[in-house]
């Protein structure tokens, strides 16, 4: 391996990406200086756990700080600099101006090689109010003490939560447990915006069950603050007034490109600093990784954002190996993979939504299966619903979404695996999971999404969209009478209601020149049943998810 | 489609792979006979679950009935004969003779295409005792009533479980559930047999923790039975007599291929019946499936007996379309991936071990990382060992294992679909994974074996074996001086202590001519040391998984 023996390497930002640069830098290469700039005061902590410890959940503050400035100058011999600014680059004489904050001092300090792992800020809205000073982000150590410090403090009855993303929704479970009554406002007409709609419901539905208020399809227009400039009520845009004693936004984050911006570093088409495979910028000198980055995004192939600390982690890492020694592996692909926890309920997803594949014109196609966490028949079993999306065309699995309990990230992980291997839905089929009663089943959650997606592109098992408008179909309820009875179809006037059992008899009581779409409660049947009907002549479709997510969704699609 | 309409397809077994062809079958082709013969008592059964009955985890024994005969009967319109055992197949003339156990009449039916899934039986060893009445083995409901039974009774105090693999380890917990004192006796020195010895260590530490005796290294010689014919007492071939008021069998089973041979179908190498990729034998008429048939194997690309459920449900599947049908996909290769938990622990594995490699003198190196079930900063994360074995030429995944609690079967399923899709290592280091603080870390275990593999591969991370013999090595422990005096290396006359922050300055008390391994706990400060003293000119391993491997190992190694 060529070494860069003596090089100077110079990492601008000490969290996930910069940190891994600069361990992983010193591993390959004991002989480089290593400075690791970092503008707030703490390095490497760990962001994704902010708001348990706000919570209470992680009691003790120091476990979120994984690296110490002192443990990585111990261990590593790499010099951290906190409260250092990087504020300009001279790419010409090779050195990054800093600014000193806690002195005001500027000083220049020369590399072989820069590291850009600069993040991302939050955004505050240009609002009225928003400079309160309980209207808060969450992003360091530092706002999660003044964030917890308001929560501790014996008045704090009521917050806000604006946003429903991954940090939104993690502050308001926190705040539930810590007895605040809280309120979750967001634009989009759905939890989770990033997620399809049906698929963010059932968080909707479980954020709702712990009492939180739901305020969807709404933004905020203004916030009312008293005269010590501290928020007491945030104002939507139907008026809606709602009284608080504190603030958190999670509307989203900004990449930090302006250093690299002023170096004359070249953008990509979503924002971030464009890198190549091994993460250098236009200046091969220079790398960028994390959150103010662009990655190669799986399902499209195109460099875009991903703001995830597992991409950062590992291109950081990446990145540190080839400053310190002047090769690497490429960074592979990033399927945006991710998780978040709410209450009892989960959601994970990786690569495309079937909203993003409509938004861009993608050819997709989607297949939603309703199943068990493990066997049926051993104890604690959860219901898990898992979207597919895939292109038709090539088989390509384009991304897969699950939202339940126990076990939606082990999908998950296994479909973006599939997916970083370019799978196909018809590949999936055939992975070979572990299977032991309280594990999985022997045709898992994934197989059956799979089976499901060759069904319909073999044309043996088409869906329907869960929210087709049926107005004009012969629209069969293959359930019981009693499961009928205690729910209903939703937005479908009179089913015709034929048992699965006995379709085959009944056959004749349905109209054979009509397209026809066959429900039962998640699914399962409903294939059989379309089996039945398509094998004698009818044009038939499965509701897909059956009325299970049809009506689900019914209730949380409009605020 | 084509269709087979009309065609009569007859299966023989009503299990896993039957059932699944019989269902798949009719749903392919309404028009076709399907009949599905099953020589004992019940069809589709849930077989892997039947310890979790007898334990009461599983309370109502009919949970266990996944689809009755009436069940198959009334939805999908199969022909389902129980207590009907299929005797010789006549090739000529495409029919099944087919004994009525019940009558003790024999009939033939005739076939267009014919499905084997007569499964596998478990061994009796030819051993004076044997057949007393409490020496069971664990196959079916019948089986389960009778060892049932047994525990149920008021007099049932002990119990010897023979065989330490999954289903003796299962019945193992079970009985300890029911607060049976239990034996556990395994020929060979190790429990699960099937892994590397240091992988399944812990699982014999949870067993021996919950009060399990456990004799390794040992088999059965002879079974003591009183008058009645019942066993009171087994002698080991060490002498070791232990009293017992149940022996359960639990050493292997014997595929039940004696229908095919006698029909003149071609067995495979490892004596199963030989398959093509659609499930045909050599005659295209009849298929086989499940644990009488063979499979592909991923890491080795040859056909191999795998008993597992899985593949037997997937293959049933594709059997029962390609029957009804004409044709399917093709069957993919299977990694035997498989799980077993045993109380507190979990043991999960995917392709091969190290030690089939060595036995089938495979070229494979293997890492071991000792890590987090998930952000070791969020409460509740559990300690996993993950093992990759890979082949040092081509970088491909061949096998991988992990013992541990929460999420070992995520990582192992994530590892088994990487080999899927014939995944190497390298690539490995890039799946995109699911992170938040409760579900697994920005550098998941998956990422952390296989950056060390590959780190192993650009020689910038040389492993020793958790059980190298380091006599005449210079062993460096560089863990701190407490840590030390708490679990001192196994085996290791007087290695030299140097904490690694101080190993900078201390490096002189090194012999540089020296051969020298790296101890630490898990093996993460180990590869820093490494990194430190290979650029100082060292030839350095660091010692796998760390102390903590190699004292678990040495404890559980030898019986």
């Amino acid at each position: 391996m060529t070494k860069n023996d003596g090089c100077k390497i110079v990492i601008v930002g000490g969290v996930a990406g910069g940190a891994s640069a600069a361990t992983r830098a010193r591993r390959m290469n004991e002989h480089a200086d290593i400075i690791l700039l970092e503008k707030d005061s703490d390095v490497s902590f760990a962001n994704c756990g902010l708001p348990y410890h706000i919570g209470g959940e992680i009691e003790d503050r120091s476990e979120l700080v994984v690296a110490s400035a002192e443990f990585l100058a111990k261990r590593f011999r790499i010099d951290v600099r906190t409260r250092h600014e990087a504020v300009s680059i001279d790419r010409q004489k090779k050195r990054v101006e800093v600014l000193r904050r806690d002195s005001g001092e500027r000083i220049w300090i020369d590399y072989d090689k820069l590291i850009l792992a600069p993040g991302a800020s939050p955004i505050h809205p240009p609002i009225t109010g928003a400079d309160a000073s309980n209207v808060l982000t969450l992003r360091n150590l530092d706002d999660m003490d003044r964030i917890k410090a308001i929560v501790d403090a014996q008045a704090t009855r009521k917050a806000v939560v604006v946003g429903a993303g991954y940090i939104g929704l993690e502050m308001v479970e926190q705040l539930i447990h810590r007895s605040i009554e809280t309120s979750l406002v967001e634009l989009q007409p759905q939890v989770l915006p990033l997620l399809d709609a049906e698929m963010a419901a059932p968080i909707a539905s479980e954020a709702l069950s712990k009492g939180v208020s739901l305020f969807l399809g709404r933004g905020i227009t203004e916030i009312i603050t008293d005269d010590d400039n501290r928020a007491t009520a945030v104002i939507l845009g139907d008026g809606t007034q709602i009284e608080t004693d504190l603030v958190v936004l999670g509307i989203g984050v900004r990449p930090n490109v302006s250093l690299a911006v002023d170096a004359g570093l070249e953008l990509g088409a979503t924002g971030g600093i464009l890198t190549n495979d091994y993460m250098q910028t236009a200046d091969p000198d220079i790398y960028a990784v994390g959150d103010a980055a662009e990655y190669v995004y799986g399902p499209t192939g195109k460099r875009m954002r991903i703001a995830l600390a597992g991409p950062a982690n590992r291109a950081g890492r990446l990145a540190g190996q080839h400053a310190a020694t002047g090769k690497s592996d490429p960074m592979p692909a990033v399927q945006g993979t991710s998780v978040v926890r709410v209450f009892g309920c989960s959601a994970a997803s990786t690569g495309m939504t079937r909203s993003f594949a409509k938004r861009f014109d993608i050819n997709a196609k989607s297949v939603t299966v309703i199943a068990k966490s493990h066997a049926g028949y051993y104890p604690g079993a959860e219901t898990m619903t898992l979207k597919l999306v895939y292109d038709p065309q090539t088989e390509k699995i384009l991304g897969a979404q699950a939202v339940g309990g126990e076990g939606v990230d082990k999908r998950i992980d296994v479909i973006a695996t599939a997916m970083q291997f370019g799978g196909t839905v018809r590949q999936l089929t055939g992975v070979d999971l572990c299977y032991a009663p309280p594990f999985g089943s022997a045709k898992d959650p994934v197989h059956m999404a799979a089976f499901a997606a060759c069904n319909q592109m073999d044309g043996v098992g088409d869906f329907s969209e869960f929210d087709a408008d049926l107005s004009s179909k012969q629209v069969v309820d293959v359930r019981t009478c009693d499961e009928i009875s205690k729910a209903p179809l939703a937005g479908v006037e009179n089913p015709i209601s034929i048992p699965v059992d006995e379709l085959r008899i009944r056959i004749s009581e349905l109209d054979l020149a009509k397209e026809t779409v066959v429900a039962c409660g998640v699914g399962v049947r409903g294939h059989v049943a379309c089996c039945i009907l398509r094998q004698n002549g009818f044009q038939v479709e499965n509701l897909t998810g059956g009325a299970t997510l049809r009506n689900l969704a019914a209730i949380h699609s409009t605020p």
